[in-house]
């Protein structure tokens, strides 16, 4: 049986520079995606079909949309499955519109509100993971890998500093 | 052939007590209306049809949702009947979650954003009677009309505090 | 009978290059608008006579004004015209000054408040042309066909996305 | 000759609890002063007229009005009188929308500008005694005074705390 | 095999009243979950071994905290557990602090955030769920049921409004 | 008896691109202004003599800062002279810290406050100009012809747009 | 010799019952302390030879203060001493006009913030402890065992939430 | 017995441009500090161990982090020792989120303060330098004697730009 996908969906492709951060660390860790661009108020049908045809095809979806940030809650209130958002920066009002339009979500319907911007997309990729680690061990595997790695890099990174300002 | 009501449409019963506000400047102004409970996330199938549909019965969409406020760009995207938001106040950010995801839209699907709370929800049926006076003469006459009014209400409480206070 | 224009006005001449989006989008829709440069606070007797005066000349008012963003606001209180507002960007705020401003009006003066900057301009300039289609089912089929543009504009990005990520 | 007044003004008679603080100062400084409700949305011709004649009658003009706070801007853009703003609290937003409102002025127009609510209210009073008192030696006085009792109430707020605490 | 339960975390026992909503979402589903309250800040050591041991014991983890809220980002730094976060509401800042403090993860490190307060509890709860079924068609099935008893509720009050107001 | 001077006080000489438009306005009015670069935290002594003597050289004083904007309040504490407060634009925070420790100063002690940045700073000097022509008819004249001339630009830009429009 | 008292200092009386969680602070520790109410800007010449004598009296100030809240970074400006500051909760912004006015000092000058209300009244006196600390071991130790006391309150809520709930 | 250093961490290496400021002031008081780049989130037990061994190392500790940032308050729910916290600009909301992640603590583990930015580091080591100068005279004495020069440096820019207005 194919295992199904990681769905990621974005309100414009002026996201694109954002979200592909996400596409990129799904990659790092040789998870099978799929990308679509669809507008929660452009082409709300076929956010509405997307929606309801998510379960057969994704495990995890995740969400990229920006100012009155509506598409992760549409998807949201119309599938089963578990919706990741990110809020996209905005230049008014920095992505705290997108921010409070994807968070606040009525009792029912959780959107899992990643932070603002290029960090939370590669995050929204690692809790995709996370989650599908929890009946995954061998992705399980993959994440603590991971932390290792995220470790091994400060190391290094407070190694350098130190060795530029010449202590110890 | 019978004029089309304005649709009036709430998240949530708990914003009856801000909505009624609305219904009830309706009412004086002796205009038919609908008033539904219908949740962009709760229950989303019934946003979507009552948007397809609501061309054929409604001039004018009253929507009034708080928090991550989605319904009035949820109804906005699929009806090409002018949409009026109501954003309705929250105990945690006072609503100005509902204000920005309401207001914040993209390009190419407005949604006729009033201030938050009860001043926004009598607006809302001002504006939704204003936008039907565009072509209605005998209306627009209740707006000039209600405009005296507003404005001899104001006098009338001017001369009162003033006598209050002894002035004149 | 001549139909009466779209009124457009501005605070500052330096908000053209967020105000010409809405005449970009009129323009395509083929209406006649009429354009000023008016202040509430440098020229207010223009703005008082501009206001005395909208309702022989015009359907509905655009009105764009940052900052401590009054001009909507007091075209409103003197005309039964509806005016929408386009709240601009401030460097300082973001232009959370000019939304607020523009959308916490009292109750019995609304101004349709649109988002902050250029979508807001755009989004102004449809919801005229919605406004006006309540009565002109012409202009309805327009706003209809522009929907469905606005999806299949949606459509094409999200088949050059996959197209160029080589999904299906 | 008679001395011009110190004009007050309130957006709505609901800031009558607000503005009384600046009337009872002005009372207790021995200053003449004279109170109107105008609302500059809702009796937008009043408050053009008040504005035409405030020269006429008012030395210095102090205005309250709250949520999209037009009222002071108004009435400033309309006389060369100093107009002093007090921003209401707002139940929603706390009265940043008023502050905001009031403050963000553009180039040419200035609202002097208070704190939100009741200490704006009574610092509104001070300004405008201590605007008359740049040309009235016998005012100047009273506000050295003032200013003395204000310290000498501190010290004594100081004294009791420290007796409570059982200190010195 | 046993099944690993849900674990919740609070920071505070002052945190009971909101964080009960998730606890009573749970028993709802039927679900085994463990409750404790550790600070980040005030017991770090108990957060620290929390975590540490948190892969054996949970699939999921819910914690909720306010002000300066550390605790889900310090329980998601050391555990390939994933963290759902709960911000709670604040007396001064209206959890607009806590929210800040919880979403705003680096790269690498996601917390999956909820709304603030009780309608966040509930969610945390039902995105749990969600998590538990990406691989336990059981549980998506009730997710299902849930979804539409939530549209259904809503289609109660629908009609129950209506009913009252007299439409239809 | 020589006339006393505009007094204009900024706590840092980063501030001079924004105080230099209070400055050029003052010149325009052709008043005698006297410029100090003062810090209410760095040279707190220099702020307390200043304010000391003010009222023996100043009719009026207009202090920018920024950030933990304090130097305004500070002044104003220690003089009857009234104060006028330009809030500085901060990279963080836009100037929103600025403007509300400025603003929001307590019952007592006002400070004249004005808008964030260079329209505030032009406001400053008009203000001061509205104050010291409550009691100099010569003055009161320039500020009646200022706002005409401010009245004409706005024509003369309305006229230049429309001509570029082809309007009219 | 005798040791200097740690300072305490509020803008007003009415900070009292936020303060007094600092003064109950200190005596459990049996620490010796002074209390004064002084406004910077209401007795700003007592805040002004407070500070020139507080480093003959106070290894450390302690300081309230809300609204444009100066009094810390008037203080810090005039004394070598530290100076913790605690913002005070505002009924209008929630504190956040407290605390910008306490953190955002200049570069050269700085308030020690700590969080808004009494939680940060509480934590002015631990720091205000921390910092004699440094010095001073035996206070060091109480330091240490009042953090294990605080971590045994927590570990006691935790069991007894847990008893309540039939956990374990 | 030798003196223990000031340490000084930064969540990122990307905060070495802020942090630099705290390091070269720290310099210009020829004290001795450690640098280290540890992240609460990605280097959680290195943070955790760093924070165990701080006693035996450091005086005071200075603690640079942005976004949702911990890494003060992860480090000062472990030791003694006094945390200073600075909380770095973000690209989305200019700090803020870092200002209320670190400031809002709760009561019993105190992160001292300081702006955001570049102001702010420079604080946290003039902050640092005043905690070791409670016990130490001679750094007191350089405190007082940098407090000079700050003036000093004031007193030389007001005398430069009034010398380029051709004042005095």
């Amino acid at each position: 049986m194919k295992m199904k996908k990681i769905g990621i969906v974005m309100g414009s492709d002026s996201d694109v520079p954002i979200i592909k951060e996400a596409v990129q660390t799904l990659r790092e860790f040789g998870l099978d995606f799929d990308v679509n661009v669809i507008s929660a108020h452009r082409s709300p049908e076929r956010a509405h079909s997307y929606a309801l045809e998510a379960e057969k095809k994704y495990e995890v979806i995740i969400v990229g949309a920006g100012g009155a940030a509506h598409l992760a809650g549409v998807i949201a209130s119309l599938t089963p499955v578990p919706v990741i958002g990110i809020p996209m920066p905005t230049p008014e009002l920095g992505g705290l519109d997108s921010l409070l339009s994807t968070v606040q979500m009525p009792s029912g319907v959780p959107v899992s509100t990643m932070g603002i911007g290029k960090a939370g997309a590669i995050n929204a990729a690692i809790l995709a993971i996370q989650i599908l680690s929890v009946a995954n061990p061998a992705l399980r595997q993959k994440i603590v890998m991971y932390k290792k790695q995220l470790s091994n890099a400060v190391s290094r990174k407070d190694q350098g500093l130190r060795a530029k300002l010449g202590l110890e």
